[in-house]
């Protein structure tokens, strides 16, 4: 739960002389969100998100993600469209921090996914791999191998203090998974592995559903370029395991098939799903670890388990092939 | 910032069934608020406010809360109004707590309240103490001078931890504030001052405006039956100092000024002004130190500071009558 900056009526009726979308009627603090503050914004001439972006937040990067909003939504993607200020700008300041003013984007994220909604992510995420195809901007994603190393440095003095052994096991599975990843995209030899703009975070809480209807992706600020399919793997990770740990092989088919609709895999891509699930999950295992050791006192986000995926990744260690996730090639 | 408890769609979708408000389009948690949570819901038929009641507040003084906007909003206050469900209830259930959908009001709360406004809370306060004339049911101000007993007991043994000789003023001021206050309204002999339903939290988190024109009030969960003076006097505090400490009298004389305009004060109400004042801000200073002293580890909200009620009630008690709030009679 997070508003961190507040913004006084002064500081937001400047702003919104920027724009041309009418005076403020009003303007609350949303619990949701972890990384920046977000206003929900009504005006005169509709409902917007408002958001100011925290330290977390590199101000280099928002151009990218704002751009990628923005192409996106002209695609057709349903996804939140930055609003243009006057002047044509994305980006504005309030409060001395960067912010925007998003377009508000109806739906609910399902705290239960069921398998129909993993079938929809699926096409909603291949729509948005084919959608992001000429998006000009590149941006590496910084939480892939590379990243993982400063993770596991940081971490290892710490990590048994959540369960012997794990500082260990941490090492050895990063440098299986070092060993065997594919060659960054576009440094590969040749025919690397389809790769473009992923939004490598698609959680439930990401993704909106009217009903079981789709009804639209939110959060763009761990956008980057990286293989479609470890996007895949990603959303393997977090959308089909069920609470008390087991995998459901329904709804990863689900996942997989809704996916291969709008654009099918390539028998590399399939080859490579245990190894990149291997990887997801080491990710968040990796952020997560870093946040638990790292709490700060009166924070006012709680910090998740780590350990959710230790055992997720034990559970993609353990599969013989992509079949274990309902796809056979 | 406060969401306390956390519901899924299918608790959602079951409430919203009860009621004739058609499908979930988006909920949001707020991060305003402390005592309960809320949720803003966007349905097919409007916007509205879902509220989930947590212990702090009495399950059985829900009726006079929930009552009660029904009944100033029938009057044309400009109010939230509680949905009815198809059953005609105004309070439901989910996810095991006691709640209710309120109508959404526009309007954005001024963080720096200017005179103009001043005037328009005090008009709007009037309107309110008018339109609760014949509302039938009753609650007395479980924070007037009986309740404040109890809080000066439990806070004495550690008050000088916040400011040296703060345990010794209070019991004082107290026992000053017991013997001067009026009979208990209802109690009383003959001539009561005027009384009825007051609001009793009307700070400007509580008050919208659309630019410096009055939306609305919010929040009625401290609403008692109690002097319509004491009620002014409340937000003669809330309203009136400055950030620094200063009373700004300009702003007082248009708070009483706007009041007036609409219900004009007895000379008895005038001549009560400082006292109620003073017992105003020792309630405020009271639930502010007891919460400061017993501070939950982890606790979403941070407390406020008590002792700028300290300050405020020093300035009352130097007063010589009310026409330090620029009202003459």
């Amino acid at each position: 739960m997070a508003v961190y900056t507040e913004i006084d009526e002064t500081q937001l009726n400047a702003l919104l002389q920027r724009y041309e979308l009418g005076c403020a009627l009003s303007v609350k603090g949303i619990a949701e969100g972890v990384e920046n503050s977000n206003y929900l914004l009504g005006t005169e001439t509709g409902s917007y998100i408002l958001t100011l972006y925290e330290r977390r937040v590199k101000r280099d990067d928002l151009p990218y993600f704002l751009g990628l909003m923005d192409h996106l939504a002209a695609k057709g993607l349903a996804c939140p469209t930055p609003i243009h200020d006057r002047d044509g700008n994305l980006l504005n300041e309030v409060a001395g921090r960067p912010c925007a003013i998003i377009s508000f984007l109806n739906g609910v994220w399902p705290k239960k996914p069921t398998a129909k909604q993993c079938q929809e992510l699926g096409a909603a995420t291949a729509r948005l791999h084919l959608a992001g195809k000429d998006f000009p901007l590149h941006r590496p994603n910084a939480l892939s191998v590379d990243g993982w190393a400063k993770l596991v440095a940081d971490c290892e003095a710490r990590a048994d203090s959540v369960m012997p052994g794990l500082a260990h096991d941490i090492a050895r599975e990063y440098d299986a998974l070092k060993a065997a990843w594919p060659e960054t995209p576009g440094r590969a030899g040749d025919r690397p592995l389809p790769h473009g703009v992923i939004h490598a975070d698609l959680f439930p809480d990401n993704v909106f559903f009217i009903g079981e209807t789709f009804s639209g992706l939110i959060d763009f600020y761990f956008a980057c370029n990286d293989y479609f399919a470890y996007e895949v793997a990603i959303n393997l990770n977090a959308w089909c395991f069920e609470a008390d740990g087991a995998f459901n092989v329904t709804k990863a088919r689900a996942l997989l098939s809704g996916y291969e609709s709008v654009r099918p895999l390539t028998d590399g891509e399939v080859h490579t799903l245990p190894l990149f699930a291997r990887g997801a999950a080491l990710r968040f295992l990796l952020t997560r670890l870093y946040d638990w050791l790292n709490q700060v006192p009166g924070a006012l986000v709680k910090p998740k388990d780590p350990l959710e995926y230790w055992k997720k990744l034990k559970f993609h260690r353990q599969v013989l092939g992509a079949s274990a996730y309902g796809i056979e090639r």
